[in-house]
Order: structure tokens, then sequence, then C-alpha cells
């Protein structure tokens, strides 16, 4: 039975005001400046303005507006799980069996909050994202490497110090997702990050 | 003469870093949930979060994917000039020819940091949005002027307690703008807002 226009408005903004706690959800990353940590709502905007004026290092067959879509929903599930940062346990709790259950779980409560029409097509979104196998998904989780290597290059360190990161952690963790959607883009970074791993960490 | 590959990419990263102190503009409304008040970067992501879900709302001749770009870039502005109010000096300061001079000189500023294949259709692009004429720059105007009202009503009355807003005008300096761009919408909001205008502002 179809939704009346008001029971769709309905669960249209109890969608809408909840994504609203993705603004509370703090990264390990800081802003630029690093003057306090970033959140995961401001960090999904950073990430769809570097799709918007970083589109020319796509790849062939990238539609840059699912890429923007992509990338405004690709965090929600930390509102439930919160942010795991990728040098957090030696790099392994990224991609733990618990944590992607419980970004699932997430999924299905925070996507099932949406008229059906728009939900399902979101959450498969989502999940394209997360198996970061298509063009779309590849050069969406490029740019979500890359965002907080400037930061962390603009406030003496960052999550790089937090963490004592290696470069060779740095190319495994973070170069090879960059270089597999957006190549180009890697090798610009690449020459931006060494020299303060070569440095010895100073910050 | 082209720029090479590498002035490019610290052009495009040069802007990207400046965009990040939107981060740290405040606004006037607050959070949904009234803890802290909302900052223009985040605000943003929200909006353009808004035109994905609320597509359904727009007008025939609307380009979903357009109004996401100018909600990205539409508050950037606001790194040199600050947010200005919609209800603050009796909401005469949002369009003073101070604050659009500002923010006109702030557009080069920022805009130009950019390629200049990719500055001037931005540049344009958040011209479009304030001129508020085409069917986009509509759509995108009534968003943003919804999204306040849902944070206001779920803090308990926010900005319009702050600046004793009247439900008059609420209707001249929010309504009109939302009724113009999404008709349908402005029917539901107006419905959410009159009762806490009709309370008397209890908070
Ligand atoms: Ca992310």
């Amino acid at each position: 039975m179809a939704q009346s226009a008001n029971d769709r408005l309905e669960a249209q903004f109890a969608f809408l005001n909840e994504a609203d706690r993705l603004k509370s959800v703090l990264r390990a990353t800081t802003l630029v400046d690093g003057s306090r940590p970033e959140n995961s709502g401001e960090h999904s905007w950073h990430l769809a303005l570097y799709a918007l004026v970083l589109a020319d290092q796509a790849g062939p067959g990238v539609d840059i507006n699912r890429v923007i879509r992509m990338l405004l929903i690709h965090d929600l599930v930390e509102i439930d799980v919160g942010d795991v940062p990728i040098h957090s346990a030696n790099g392994l709790a990224h991609a733990s069996v618990e944590t992607t259950t419980a970004e699932a779980k997430a999924a299905d409560r925070i996507f099932g909050l949406l008229p059906p029409d728009l939900g399902p097509p979101l959450r498969a979104l989502w999940e394209e994202f997360e198996a970061a196998e298509s063009p779309d998904a590849r050069f969406a989780k490029a740019l979500d490497r890359v965002q907080p290597v400037m930061a962390n290059l603009r406030s003496g360190g960052g999550t790089w110090a937090t963490y004592n990161v290696t470069y060779e952690q740095l190319e495994a963790r973070v170069g090879s997702k960059i270089a597999r959607g957006a190549p180009g883009l890697w090798e610009w970074v690449q020459g931006k990050a060494k020299p303060w791993f070569l440095k010895g960490k100073e910050s």
C-alpha cells in the first residue's frame, strides 16, 4: 500500500533528523589547522567537495554525481558504530568482522527509516562503497584515503604521530587504496607525504 | 598556457585545504539535539543530503545533481564573511549591500584558488544560488530555509527564541522562500512550525 504524502515526509525527515547525529561522531583526524577533531558530517561534506574538484583524477567510466551521492552517505553507519580509525589496532580494527557486522546492522536501522523506494537504493549505494569494487566506489574510497593525508600533513603529522605509523604502513593501508582508484593522485600525494616520514616524524 | 599536472593539483588542493576552514564558521542554529552551534561545513553536508532525500519535492526541470553541487559550495564565502543569521538585525542584515559586496569579494578570492577551468563555473553556480531565480537555485534555497526550521523545532525554538521571531516573520523570511522552491514542503513545514508560535514560544 502506498504511503500518504504526509507519512512519506515524516519518514524522510525521520532520516534527515537522525542523520544530524553524524555531526557528533568524532574522527581521529583533526581539521587542517589542527584545532580540533574532525566530525564525520563535515568530513562527508569535504569529501563530496573533493569529488567535485578532483573529478579529472577519476578513471574512465566513473560517474562523479554517483560518487558524490556515495560520499554523502558513506559514513552514516558511524552514528551507531562510531569512527574506526584506519591506523588504530595496528591497522586491523577497520575491517574486523565485529566492525562490519555492527555496520550492517546500523545500515538496516538508519536506511530503514526512509520510505521503501528510497532506503534500499541508498543502502545498496553504501554497500557498493564498502565493497570498493566498482569504478565509482574505488574513486570514492581513494578520496576517503587522501583527505586525512592532507590534514595530517598540514597539522604536523596528526594520526601518523598518534599511531606511530611508518611509511610502509601508509603505503599498505592508504596508498594501495588511493592508487587503485586514482593512480595519478597517489603519485602526487606520495611526493607530499614521503618527506614527513623521512624526517623521522618530526611534528 | 596550460598548467602542468602538478601545478593543477597544487591549485586544486589549495582550494580544498582552504575550504576546510568552513568547518570553523559557526551558525546561529544549533544541532538538532541542541548540544552546540552548527558549523557551515556540516550544514552544507546536511543540505546536500536533504536534496538527495527530498528530490521528489522539487518542481519540474530541477536537476538534483546540480542542486547538490550548488549546496556543497553555497556557503564557502562565509570563510571570509562569516554566517549572517536570517533573523539577525530584524531580518535586514542578510541581504544588505555590505554583506553582498563582501561575499562577492570572498568569492573572487576563494574560487580564484582553483584552476581556470574549474573556478569560474563554480563561481557562476554560487551566483546562480544567490540570485535564486533558476529552478535549481529556488529548490536549493528552499532546502537552505527548511533545515534550520527542523533544528529549531527539535531544540526548543533555537534562533526563533534568540531573535524573538514571530510567525509572520517566519512566513516572510523563511516561508516565502520555501514556498517558492518547494511548495509541498512548505505546506508540511507550516503544520509543524505553527504550533510552536501559537504556544507563545514556550521552549
Ligand atoms: Ca570516511
